[in-house]
């Protein structure tokens, strides 16, 4: 009816993008129509094509476009041993050190019985099967929030049930971190798990 | 190729949004396709329908779906009234306040003889077409740089040969600000601008 009706389903449309609330909206709807209409072009047909795309990997519940994502397919990286993450942000995370050999499982969250998380929404039974492949040590990558910590505690529970080593990615101070700003937290967790050198 | 290339060229294709960086861009992937798919496709829905819905109104240069916008088609405004600025945006600003009742034209940018932006670029010839209907005064609302003082300076010197009253929006102190920490040009304006009460 008016001029601003398609702009401001725009702006409406933009906030399902985390961080950005009605003014950064706006601002971005401006900027889109005043210099970069093939940009936004490119990016609603980007939107789609991954929307209708991404989907899971049947064995590590990573997003691919794939049945099965390539670093599950992959013949060159380490079968004996699976990272289990959250989310897969995680892995982007870790394959970008290049330090990381092995495979993956990503939970697409962490257990939460009062939002009715259980663990066949993590996965487990897909995690069980993955285990009975060549799998001899699984490393628990998750968050240390509360959730992430009885989630953990569950999986290492199960997987050690297989006779499966379990190991967790080490707490500690962040590499340049200077002590005094670290919190009591991570320096205790730090001051716990010291190595003799 | 792997399942990586989709993902990436969705982070690559938001970054054509202003203030979008490449971990922002990542993060905003991941929450579309964990938790708003619907979201995604409906803001791709949109982004091509205002871009090829969206264009310039002939008479005043915002942005509309029509030949003519509704500020203009409309018959309830006072059409003696012109306020003049720089951006769509600063029409919705404006708008934004409910106490502007006249008519608007949109610059698109200010003179910049260096950028290739010369009086044919901003709409000269469109405003002073303009200024030849029902207007008595033509108010000058673009931004204190030095490319909108030029601008205002030049429209101010055209539009005076056509007998019509010009004013700008008064600069000075914003609502509720502290003395102390406003700058000393906006100071300098707010003194020189001052009304006897």
């Amino acid at each position: 009816m008016n001029s601003l009706s398609t702009i401001d389903q725009l702006v409406e449309a933009l906030r399902c993008l985390p961080g950005v609330g009605p003014k950064t909206a706006q601002r971005m709807v401006m900027h889109l129509l005043e210099r970069d209409r093939d940009g936004a072009r490119n990016l609603a047909a980007n939107l789609n094509s991954a929307m209708e795309k991404i989907r899971h990997c049947q064995k590590c519940r990573n997003f691919t476009e794939h049945d099965v994502c390539h670093i599950c397919t992959s013949t060159t990286r380490d079968v004996s041993t699976l990272c289990i993450v959250e989310n897969p942000g995680d892995v982007i995370a870790i394959e970008q050190t290049g330090h990381y050999q092995g495979r993956y499982f990503v939970l697409m969250g962490t257990l939460s019985p009062i939002d009715g998380i259980g663990p066949k929404e993590i996965g487990m039974d897909e995690l069980m099967a993955r285990c009975n492949e060549e799998v001899e040590e699984v490393i628990l990558a998750l968050s240390s929030s509360v959730e992430g910590e009885a989630t953990s505690h569950y999986i290492s529970e199960l997987v050690k049930l297989k006779n499966i080593r379990v190991s967790r990615i080490a707490q500690g101070i962040p590499l340049g971190s200077e002590l005094e700003y670290v919190d009591g937290g991570t320096l205790t967790h730090a001051l716990n798990g010291r190595k003799i050198i």
